[in-house]
């Protein structure tokens, strides 16, 4: 008798990640670290908070990576915001532990203002703040914590790939998040398959539902701790998952959590396929100084130019979480509603004019 | 003393409108019928159910039409789905008359298998259906309906414009709506300011939002008729109106409906510029039999490429309405996954094959 369904589902999702890191491992001549080239195969980490999700994916690691030949090991990051959140993390190393995971170790971050101790055998690698230019909430300030350290982990160890363990719930409900941002097609593309540095980060359960990923833990019996966060109304993604996507639902129909997936896939491709038109297009309307030919920015799509006026923002130094559409447009009236209007400041002390024919972007 | 804010907002997104349309007007060399050409200057109707937002928009444009030399109508479409809906129709007649405008007419519409009595003074001249290639439901039927009657009425009276009183909130509705059939970025922008043939429909009241214009119609003392349907549950979009909407904006925060509707435009820009695209490349790759040559494809981002494949296969007969993502994704795998497949089947009897490194559309 073959495993419950969900059980199977599960598996597979992550057997076929594994073909494409053990793929994408063969195709790099130069290992990344002495650790890949070990003899006994390629490590895969999967990240692990100690959820149903996250113990499913660690489990259907630990069963599918040693008969592909890949080692598997996992990580749990301890975010410091409860108190005895280091013992809990020491749980779900053992737990991890025993599901035949190694190496596993426990890593402890700081999210802002807060203070943590260190979780057992980890220490402080991630610290958020606003430095990159980024204007990050708590939720977002934790999260750039979390990647952080798994950055640092992965790289320690020589990892070939982190997996995560984000279902199409979980992308469903970050599209609602995004489109609540009213920011654009970007926005609404949720999370990548692959992502990160070398595409070091892979979500094999997108595409399963997270009812699937919690049946199957149920089937093999794993122990998962449910955080708390996922149900305090405070932060924004628990309301949106526990208020607003049951409403959804039940106005739009059953459908909504896979059309919000799909919605992901297609703006993602979107977004990438202007973002190539968009350099493209900078390349072609660019001087050696930088400034840009307005008649050739003229001949573009408004989505396109906009995207070719931020790039040059950025470029000169506007930091992009400072750089909202209103600058953009302003930009924009310089090219399509020319009356000889004077530089204009953008965030980042970079000034934009228009002279001779084209936008010089400089300090301000 | 000047009118109250909320209807100088209203009556400037009007005079906006109108002076857009006189520029168009001033444009078009020769004019679309000799109605327009009329000396008392371009009829433009407004198309009014009664309700708060179009009898708000009616009154500004009885208003705003005579101080820029623009005649001002207005149509109110009878779906006959109540009965005694002649007669508000006919009531709607009146009050739209005694806010100076004419011509005003009732027009009856009949809606799939709904049986209808004719409005006073008008007749039947749009019936929904599906030969269009659309699968249509119920509320989508009734649109049809009145657009096609509201096209003949335009068309008869040689109008210039027709003034639809959607609201900022009926666009975020729209984007919901959009967004639960999941089908990519085209279908997240809502509506647009300017639509239909040469532009005209336009849609004044898109960056207002319906609190404003229900201000606006208090503060004039106009007599609104609530069309019952806009709280009837059975209807997806007051679902989406009453239930969905302020759960969202309880989840996500107040600025929920700005954010849909500046969604919707960036959306549009974007789904503009791939279209675009997508045109330049099949044009590109097509050879004079409409076949597609595969290394051209193979080239293109997935977004434009499954554009263009989705284009050819409408040009060569399938059914925009019937075509869905995953018969556009087995045709990608030709290009993409090519394992000498045979010849795929689409609806409306179109067969895709590939041979000689072209992708070759027929009858199948």
């Amino acid at each position: 008798m073959g495993p419950h369904p969900t059980v199977a589902a599960i598996r597979l999702a992550v057997r076929r990640v594994l073909h494409d890191v053990l793929a994408a491992s063969a195709d790099v001549s130069t290992a990344p670290s002495p650790a890949t080239a070990d003899a006994a195969g390629p490590l895969v980490l999967a990240a692990c908070s100690g959820g149903a999700d996250s113990m499913a994916l660690a489990a259907a690691l630990a069963f599918e990576a040693p008969r592909l030949g890949v080692r598997a090991g996992a990580v749990t990051v301890d975010h410091g915001l409860q108190s005895g959140s280091d013992r809990r993390a020491q749980e779900v190393v053992e737990r991890l532990r025993a599901l035949g995971l190694d190496p596993v170790e426990a890593i402890g971050v700081t999210v802002g203002r807060q203070s943590a101790t260190p979780a057992h055998g980890g220490a402080y690698v991630g610290t958020a703040g606003t430095g990159t230019g980024r204007r990050v909430g708590p939720e977002a300030a934790a999260r750039d914590a979390r990647y952080a350290a798994l950055d640092a982990v992965a790289e320690r160890r020589g990892a070939a790939a982190v997996l995560l363990g984000h279902t199409r719930d979980d992308q469903a409900e970050t599209v609602l998040l995004g489109l609540a941002r009213g920011s654009g097609t970007r926005s609404l593309s949720g999370m990548a398959a692959v992502s990160g540095a070398g595409g070091r980060y892979r979500r094999p359960f997108l595409l399963l539902d997270r009812d699937t990923v919690r049946q199957g833990c149920l089937a093999q019996g794993i122990t998962v701790w449910e955080d708390p966060h996922n149900h305090d109304p405070a932060y924004t993604r628990s309301r949106v998952r526990h208020e607003a996507l049951p409403v959804l639902e039940k106005s739009l129909g059953k459908g909504v959590v896979q059309a919000l997936a799909r919605t992901a896939q297609l703006s993602r491709d979107d977004a990438d396929a202007l973002d190539q038109w968009a350099a493209d297009a900078q390349a072609d309307a660019a001087g050696d100084d930088g400034s840009l030919d307005v008649a050739r920015l003229h001949g573009l799509p408004a989505a396109v130019r906009r995207r070719v006026l931020r790039r040059a923002a950025v470029a000169a130094g506007s930091p992009p979480g400072f750089l909202f559409a209103r600058h953009i447009e302003e930009v924009d009236r310089l090219v399509t509603g020319w009356r000889g209007q004077k530089a204009l400041n953008l965030p980042g002390g970079v000034a934009v004019r228009r002279a001779d024919g084209r936008l010089v972007f400089s300090p301000s």
